[in-house]
């Protein structure tokens, strides 16, 4: 196939191009270490800003310079640090904290939505991610309610639930990429008087978040994907700011009191986002979200997902080109609309060619079970070449049935 | 008072040759920054090792080459960090976990005892430290149980629970300095079918704990005060080997799980102390801990109280010649063996006072209401010069008034 300019579209010349003429090139070079390696994994661990590079080696020397002396400018990293994560996502100033785990902060929303508008049943997908629904579970089992695991992709005309039910959903699939429709499955708990917990940690910096314009009340995310920030780093957690006063967090600490250093009272939490925190801050890892958050907003979430798209576009060309006759069929949406930002390619001996991939080609994706090879595109550093040379790689390496010198039993991956 | 050499013990001379002599001098150069000021706040933001500063730098390079590849290693992190710090507080390896926030940790065990135990009485003293306090108050109040306050110091013959109950004390008393007796409390505890959940923030690093002896089964605590890991570092929790294949954490996540990347089970957590993680871990902050607990184990618990005693001694001591004249008293224990690491010396202006020895005299303290200034001795870095030459600055600056100019209504302190 070729296109007017009689190149192929399909071909590196074509993926060159387009790299050359990508707003988002310069983004590259922001990015220190692992320059060989074809990685599309920022999916699961992205990648170190030089900034994050830089921020951490100050911020270490700071604590070592001001000690003690650093908590007044310390202490509003939290709020400071989820205003810029609440610009990628569509919320306002004053609705997002940066804390603790996504589990954590999971668990927190779901007992807070509980506590004031259940008790009800807890529902998720059986598909969501492993976290997600232990976090359900553990609180179904301790507060004697029903645990609703439905099959098969959300859908808002027969989302199971109902008053004082509490539904947690992923925005972004993290098997199949699949891209949950916000709008339409928040106005769908809301019509049926559930409380609806988004899990934004597969879309957010890649794919456009709006959670004030979707009505979303609650939602959480982690910063180590396409956020940059590092492995294990701070999450965050989004409360609409009209729900903040009816909301109190099950984990009470003194990061949430009211007056926090005026020690001798009882527990008052804050009357803003900030009565979501615990324990106290971890100032390192927030100073890499803070970074990673900035980088990403300075590239722009419409460019950024313009660019994602471009790049999963071009995936499941090659797939369908390349791959599909050796035996892999796309295991996620086609639509890009309906996509986050990484491709999962089915094929029965997907862990092995994961492992070539990573030991033999230079090529890092990965793998997830049963079957699927999943390639992630992070907009900010991922070129259309590094495409390109990964499914041929990919693709060379089937037809030299190369992984089936590796071991078919999975191990340990993450 | 002369010593039979002829030299004043509470000379300048003698607190020079109380340095010479001393086996851990040496490692006061094995930290980095804030070298003009004497920093006697080390027991609520201990300073940056050397190995620290560079081990950060490494590992944060570490994540910018291997990515995703760098999980099989880091993965341990939690159980190698806490095996560590199982060396400093007399537990086995494998009863200790570095996870989360000290609030987060306190919040698992409290509920884990209750579930296993429970229901029962959630008990502390009124005087202990907030987060403590705090979150035996909400967990009180979600499940409707009985929050018992008692006042005064904890007395193992009037320890004030029964079966059921889940007690939180501390080992050393944020304010007072009070040293717990951690064996006679534990007994009483048991004797009266009680759990008891220790916080270690004030002791560990600096005083013996001896866990394992004293039959103590839950514990919890902070390492960015005597352990040196940084602002806001991962915390870490303790669980008897014996208790662990009973007690449960209420927050299940999937670094919990065992099996972690088989994501088509029902929640099963990990047999050992790893049932009680919950998110990703913070592999930078780990990292923190780990080198700043290593420092800590090299120079050796015995010697670091021992010279943490000689050091409050001599406040104790030097605040007897100059400083009880001058309107202040010791609250806190007198007798070494019933103290922690710091002096609490009370006066009706400690505000003022605390803010004119930060901000005139080089001397970082800190305050704790209503009226304590507060004296931390970090025996791996303060010096007997540092304590002589900080009360004779605090000495000087009351004689002269020169705290009358500080504003006497405490802001914002940490």
């Amino acid at each position: 196939m070729a296109r007017g300019d009689g190149v192929d579209p399909l071909s590196r010349a074509a993926a060159e191009a387009a790299d050359a003429a990508d707003p988002l090139a310069p983004y590259r070079e922001r990015f220190a270490g692992a320059e060989e390696r074809i990685y599309l994994d920022g999916n699961s661990l992205g990648r170190l800003p030089v900034a994050t590079r830089d921020r951490l080696a100050a911020q270490t020397a700071e604590w070592g310079e001001l000690l003690v002396g650093g908590w007044p400018a310390w202490i509003d990293a939290p709020t400071r640090t989820g205003d810029l994560i609440a610009g990628l996502i569509g919320a306002a100033p004053g609705e997002v904290i940066a804390c603790d785990s996504t589990t954590m902060n999971l668990y927190k929303l779901v007992c807070a939505a509980l506590d004031a508008r259940g008790p009800g049943a807890l529902v998720t997908d059986r598909a969501n991610f492993p976290t997600d629904r232990y976090v359900l579970e553990g609180i179904a089992a301790q507060r004697a309610l029903e645990l609703r695991l439905f099959d098969g992709e959300p859908d808002a005309a027969a989302l199971p639930c109902g008053r004082g039910d509490v539904v947690v959903l992923s925005h972004v699939d993290y098997r199949s990429g699949a891209l949950a429709d916000l709008g339409a499955l928040q106005a769908a708990a809301r019509a049926r008087g559930a409380t609806l917990v988004w899990d934004l940690s597969h879309s957010a910096g890649a794919i456009p978040v709006e959670l004030g314009a979707a009505g979303a009340e609650l939602a959480v995310g982690c910063t180590y994907k396409y956020l940059n920030a590092g492995p294990g780093a701070p999450a965050y957690l989004y409360v609409a700011a009209r729900l903040q006063p009816e909301l109190r967090s099950p984990i009470w600490g003194w990061f949430g009191q009211r007056e926090q250093f005026a020690m001798e009272r009882d527990y008052d939490p804050e009357p803003d986002i900030r009565r979501f925190l615990a324990g106290t801050p971890p100032i390192l890892g927030l100073a890499a979200v803070e970074e990673g958050v900035r980088l990403t907003a300075e590239a722009g979430i419409a460019a950024l997902h313009a660019k994602s798209v471009r790049l999963t576009e071009l995936i499941i060309a090659l797939h369908d080109e390349w791959l599909a006759p050796l035996g892999f069929a796309v295991a996620g949406p086609r639509d890009p609309a309906r996509r986050g930002s990484h491709v999962a390619l089915a094929h029965p001996a997907a862990w092995q060619i994961t492992r070539a991939m990573i030991e033999r080609a230079g090529v890092t994706p990965d793998f997830r079970g049963p079957d699927a090879v999943r390639l992630g595109v992070a907009p900010l550093y991922t070129r259309d070449v590094d495409v390109w040379d990964a499914l041929d790689r990919l693709r060379a390496l089937v037809e030299r049935g190369e992984h089936e010198e590796f071991d078919a039993a999975p191990g340990r991956v993450t």
